[in-house]
């Protein structure tokens, strides 16, 4: 699978460490920045990987808390964005929600976690069902 | 304060509990509905607490996970919607993002620990300074 990676420098160390599971894993990566620990400002590399939308399937954004990648990458029709804090987060997110990215904190997600989290969402399917008639409703706005 | 609440059938009970905490507290409580635990979409409810933003200064949006209020309330530019797990992210959405709405799922999030989060949400202040140019350029899409 095609996966996006960005984060702001507050979540670059996690990030490429995502970057390198998702490697051996066989996925292909796709990285929008950050390119270090210098201070950047998360939008920008949410909507740089909101308008690269054709160069990947699942997206996964890092930064301190999860909160401000989230916001930032749900302005953009194409993205469904899920903050991710648990396994089930990341389970529903996909089942009920069919979401193509999922934010995680450095803060609060260590490695062995979000590994885990990340493994999660790019392996379920989404039910669609009753769930497809919400997620359209989302831009209808 | 104006609290504005919106849940889906799978987060109405939570959110009537919410609504009776926030009316002891002095606030004042605008409901945009589920009415009951009869299947519905969330994006209806937090589509309609959007349209109707100038009649609450901060939202309070429940279902299942809080993954899908999350995403369709952030399709809204008047919204910087937070979907919190922890009192430190309730913290964390005010101090950084000057977040408006919180999200929260009532599969994860008991009353008490719904109340904590709300509580923490509403009491905290945004910080400004290098934060509120990074909450600038999320409406720069």
């Amino acid at each position: 699978m095609r996966v996006g990676f960005a984060s702001d420098h507050a979540g670059f160390e996690l990030k490429e460490k995502l970057k390198k599971w998702a490697e051996k894993q066989g996925h292909e990566v796709v990285d929008f920045g950050a390119d270090g620990t210098e201070p950047v400002d998360y939008p920008d590399f949410a909507h740089l990987a909101a308008v690269n939308k054709d160069s990947w399937e699942r997206l996964a954004l890092i930064c301190g808390s999860g909160i401000g990648m989230s916001i930032a990458a749900n302005r953009h029709t194409c993205i469904r964005c899920a903050l991710v804090t648990s396994n089930e987060h990341a389970r529903l997110a996909r089942q009920h929600n069919n979401a193509n990215a999922i934010a995680m904190g450095q803060r609060f997600t260590n490695f062995p976690q979000a590994e885990s989290y990340l493994k999660t969402f790019l392996e379920t399917k989404f039910e669609g069902g009753r769930h497809q008639k919400r997620v359209k409703k989302i831009n209808k706005i």
